[in-house]
Formats: C-alpha cells, structure tokens, sequence
C-alpha cells in the first residue's frame, strides 16, 4: 500500500468513538454481540468490510489496521454501519490483546504486505508466528479467507498453513475464471483485474487437534 | 496417456523376470537392499525412472504401472539398470501387497491421470483413500513428489494432502522458471514445457501423528 501520511489521521479516528473504540482491549470477548464475527486483517481503506458489512446485516465485522492514515480513510468512507462496523487502530501481532480466544469465525486476509524478501518473511501475516495467533482467537469451526495476487506469497502462504495446523479447501488460482456469486472485490482486486492478473484464493482452518 | 495395445506386452514382461518381477508380492518388505527405495507410481514408459536409476545407482527403484502395453515400452527402454530398477505390473490400489509398512522413502507421482469428473475423482493418485495408502508403505521421513501440468488436479491434490494428513513443501506453480539442477523431467514434462505450459510440483511429507 502506497502511504499518503495525514496529519490529520489520528484526529479522524478519535471524532468516531463508535466506529473506532478509544480503548478496543476493553471490548475483548464483547465485540460478536451474539452474532457471527468476522475480522479483516490489514483493512486498509476499509472498502471490502464496507461492502460486506451492507451486505451481510447479521454478522459483526472488524478491521484492524495499524497505519492511521489509511484508516482514516476507511472510517471517512463508512457508509453508516456502524451497527455492524468497527475499526481496531492497531497491530495484528497484538490480536490477541482485542479478541478473546475462540471469539471470531473469520479472519480475512485480503492483498496483504507480501514481504517479497526472506529476511522479511516474519513480516508476512502467513508467517507461523501469526498462524498460531489466528488460532488461538479463532473459533474451533472458524476459518481464514486469503486473496492475494502474489504468486510467491501465496505459495509460501499455502506450505504455512499446511505446515503449521492449517487445513486447506476451495483453492483456486484464478478466482475470476469462474467468480463466485458472493465474492466481494477488494480495491485492490478491481485493479489487478483490470489488468489481467490473476487473483489466488484458499481458505484455511484449524486441523483438529488430538 | 493415450493407450496402444500391444499384443506381445506379456511375452515381453515375463521375458524380464529380474526386471519386473513375476510374484512381487513376495519381494515385500525386501526391495531397499539395504539402500533408499524410491517408487514412482504410474511409471508409464520408465523415461524418468531410467534416468534416475542411471543417475543414483545407490538408490533402488521401483516403478508400478498397471497397463502392461506401456509397461512393455519401459522395460524394452531399460538400459541395464538391473542393479536398481524394477518394475511391478500391479495396480496402485493394491500397493500394500507389494510394500511393507514404512518401507518407501520416496513415492514419485509424476503427471498422472487427472480424471477431470467429479464422478471419477475417487480415481485420482491423490484421492484420500490413496493418500492413506501411501502413509502406511511411506517411512516416517518418507515424503511423495508430484508434478502435474494439470491446474485442477493441483489445486484438488493440495487441498487433499493438507486435509489427510500431509504437510507441504517445496511448492511451485511454475517449475521451469527456476528449474532445479536436479530436476528430471519426464516424457510429458519435456512435450508440455516444448509448448511453454506451466508445471506445477509440490512434496508432500506426513504430518507428525500425535
């Protein structure tokens, strides 16, 4: 993600305590409100959740974004759903902190940072650090949603889960071929689309432990 | 594979009885020799099971295949590699008889059938029911290598290894990009990388049972 800093981003965030609650720790094993919860990690721009969170009434959504001007951008563009809507101002490494264990049903990774160089690759959001995150604030049936369009990060991405307690199904190298119904596009994916590129999808959830 | 029929396929197995061997039940638990057991399952016409055994003469090989037309091809091939290659005429549901517990260290599944319907997919080399198999007769460091120029064979193999008992490794959508020093290719590999399709490949290697 290009970064435009904006000063005015912390500001944003503050003048809608709804939306992005001052002190989320405060809301661990709180936020489903009885309902499914559904957590995008690296929200960016906030486009996708919007979306869905229009679409799908009944289902709590969160994103977590750690960089304010982005985020900022995210909640100026909320559409007034703050029923079912929230932003978290901070870090996935900190997931934990915000999300009581089994609390979510999904995670969505969506185009994010791929860390292309190795000795970044603890950067990666598929690197096992986090996958044992995810799977401690994961509910039991709960399951990981990843698009991306970086063919190393998803391969690497795939031999994570698969190494690391992950199960895999509906694969797809090319999500756009045959697009299902329900997918919702991302900002970035409506660009990579336009160009051509192919889009890669998996989902992964927890192998049952013995 | 597109299938000749050869009349005389028989004649020219049972004129090898050190190549293939006419009661391979009864070398169970006996093929190594003391040395690492490499198996490719659907060895087809042995191209890359006769470099191979030229290659690492301190290897044993072993290829299965169950159409005795191709099977006459490979053994009519065969170089003089006796000292380490055989080859069963069996079928691989039946892999069992011929291997023992833990006795594989490698299991090959180069381009193999596809079976593209959903109602043949139970004939898949990587339905789950095989891939039980495999982890009997595969030693706990053992692990299988696959390359398939097959999309929809790949992405339903991953997701096969990573729900029964697999962890993945090594993973390329694109073998020819990077192609390994120590890469062999097989008689489909060199047709399809001639027409600039991709080869996929991954290994597969059993998860620790707890």
């Amino acid at each position: 993600m290009r970064l435009r800093k904006r000063s005015d981003a912390l500001d944003v965030l503050r003048a809608q305590p709804e939306l992005v609650p001052q002190q989320p720790e405060t809301t661990c094993g709180q936020w489903s409100k009885g309902s499914p919860l559904h957590v995008e990690l690296g929200t960016g721009k906030g486009q996708f959740l919007n979306q869905l969170a229009e679409k799908y009434p009944s289902i709590q959504f969160v994103g977590m974004e750690k960089y304010e001007s982005v985020l900022a951008t995210a909640v100026e563009r909320n559409d007034g759903h703050e029923q079912n809507l929230r932003f978290i101002h901070g870090d996935v490494a900190h997931v934990e902190d915000y999300f009581s264990e089994g609390e979510i049903d999904r995670i969505y990774l969506n185009f994010t940072d791929p860390w292309p160089k190795k000795k970044h690759a603890k950067r990666r959001l598929t690197f096992p650090t986090f996958l044992y995150l995810y799977k401690r604030v994961l509910s039991p049936t709960g399951d990981i949603h990843l698009k991306t369009d970086n063919e190393d990060f998803f391969t690497y991405s795939l031999m994570s889960f698969s190494q690391h307690g992950y199960h895999l199904r509906n694969l797809t190298f090319n999500l756009h071929e045959n697009e299902p119904e329900d997918n919702v596009r991302t900002e970035y994916e409506q660009k990579f689309a336009a160009r051509g590129q192919r889009i890669f999808r998996v989902e992964a959830y927890p192998a049952n432990e013995c």
